[in-house]
């Protein structure tokens, strides 16, 4: 009964061996997969919950659990500290990833989540393009230019000729890091005004910090009547970024629907305007073939499953090139019935 | 932003190096500071939650977060699986603790839960029963002779002065090896028949698996008229260990009781017959002083509070002896806004 720890140092063994385009390739097939095998008789699925406070400062510590009846769990731990950047030079989202063993309660892996995380929300808003966009979409627009824009636009490079990218961003010298940061992709990335991309995208990723009420971070007035929106921003209430008119006038696709509801943009909508979920349209995709040419929105709000499915990509990788340590934590020792057993047989 | 990793052989070593009764008495202390300072507007404790299985065998994965405004959160990850010591040789329940630096969101630290819950149970119910059980409390009856019954008898030996330990489980042969169990502490147990117990003791800790309806585990016809009652075994809804007379001819007094009104004996009674908690009289001391000569009952249902206590507790004296390793597991990087530059830039 161990448990894999996988630290900064084995993530970056493991992708640098891999390659971070099969990583993300073996990433957005293991979300396929774990979508069309989603039976929520079997699933698991805790909406987010957690700790938020205001002071000192704004932040959020909030755990995603998820599990698989007799087999395991994945309990994803999120902190959301805007200031981080600022005040630590760290990322605004830190997390970590716990997957357990439901047959015998042990933590069987620990690893970071924030590099998973990303890489997943990327890889689901290329399955969601793939399904609801134009096939031939070859201009991508980006709409907040932060450590999420990056895997978006990687992941829609594994899945769609790109021909331009016009990116975005209120803080300038964000999108100038932007072209920066995606250079590995080899990309023609522009910097644009908003409303380039809203006249000429043919998908636009949404993945701003917008306050919640100071949305919507794109005008509907011009876009392409068969764009294909990834809004991948909102993941609290009250925080949207997309004008109602935009969601009433496309099918609205949500991740996981009751989280949605709750903080993505399907917060804006009654149930009759919410579209199917992303798992319906993996399951069923010729149903919705007729919406590539329709404006369509999928409201990314973070599941839980697909930080399972990442997570497990992940380990397994791991575990095929021997990386990571193995360490008992748990005090499961000599004598069950004795808390202190492993302190005086030893 | 590091994480301290401390395996069992870690926990193990600082135990052996500080010593049982140490622990004990750092733990108990640290229970009584935690207590006094115990503020609802800096403390946030989440009530249990979990997944709950009935199938293939009945088994919970349940998290307990408690968290100090700005400061850190601890969340204890609880599995509780009947089956494990037959099939496995595993302890009924496997736990691991995770604390947070709340103005980061790092992981600082993992280490084992089972052998702290228990620790800090054993905590809990002494400090109860020095408040509550007769000063001169000498026979000491446990009713449940498994895991938590070694650290219930430790902690209460910590605190008063034991002539005779009376000990009864339903398997006769688990009453056996807590005779072994317990030696170390060098007191006079003595396996019995319930009702000796009943007659016979000042103190009594139930800390059984009774399944939910089956009980009560006592009768209370010829209990002691200044009988302390620590009552552990409550831990979910329907799960009871004592009978609705004893707790209305009693002083009930929860650990936590928005918890203890869910799953400990406190769920058979209404508000009016529910008594301060555990925190109101650590406070406040002497307005309970004359309840030591009354039929008393401490709900101990498990409190977050004490699970982060006992983990300072720990973590402090492992820090102090130089024990644990430090591992860096989030991925925070060179560039907080490039989910892949901790592969990119290495």
């Amino acid at each position: 009964m161990d448990t894999v720890i996988l630290t900064r140092d084995d993530v970056h063994a493991v992708v640098s061996a891999v390659g971070l385009d099969t990583m993300m390739d073996e990433t957005i097939r293991a979300l396929i997969q774990a979508f069309i095998q989603y039976d929520e008789n079997t699933m698991n699925v805790f909406e987010r919950d957690g700790f938020s406070y205001t002071k000192p400062h704004p932040s959020l510590l909030e755990w995603m659990p998820v599990a698989r009846t007799g087999d395991r769990a994945v309990v994803k731990m999120v902190s959301y500290n805007p200031i981080n950047p600022m005040r630590f030079e760290l990322p605004t989202i830190v997390s970590t990833m716990n997957m357990y063993d439901l047959k015998t309660g042990n933590l069987r892996a620990l690893c970071d989540g924030t590099y998973l995380t990303a890489v997943r929300t990327g890889a689901a808003s290329a399955i969601a393009s793939e399904l609801l966009a134009h096939p031939d979409s070859s201009v991508i627009g980006l709409i907040g230019c932060g450590a999420q824009a990056v895997t978006q636009l990687h992941a829609l490079s594994r899945c769609f000729h790109i021909d331009e990218v016009l990116a975005f961003d209120i803080n300038e010298s964000v999108t100038d890091s932007f072209i920066d940061r995606t250079r590995f992709l080899d990309l023609p990335v522009r910097k644009v005004s908003r409303d380039v991309i809203e006249r000429n995208a043919h998908i636009i990723c949404t993945a701003t910090s917008v306050a919640p009420g100071a949305g919507p971070v794109l005008d509907d007035a011009f876009l392409r009547d068969d764009v294909h929106i990834n809004a991948v921003g909102s993941d609290m209430a009250g925080k949207t970024e997309l004008p109602l008119t935009l969601l009433h006038a496309s099918l609205v696709c949500p991740d996981y629907t009751p989280q949605a509801i709750l903080e993505g943009e399907c917060q804006q909508l009654h149930n009759g305007h919410i579209g199917p979920s992303l798992i319906e349209i993996v399951k069923n995709p010729n149903a919705y073939v007729s919406y590539q040419a329709q404006k369509t929105v999928f409201d990314s709000t973070g599941f839980a499953l697909e930080d399972m499915a990442a997570m497990e990509v992940l380990l397994a990788y791991a575990e095929r090139l021997n990386v990571g340590q193995r360490v008992n934590i748990e005090s499961v020792s000599y004598d069950a019935f004795n808390p202190y057993s492993f302190v005086q047989d030893v």
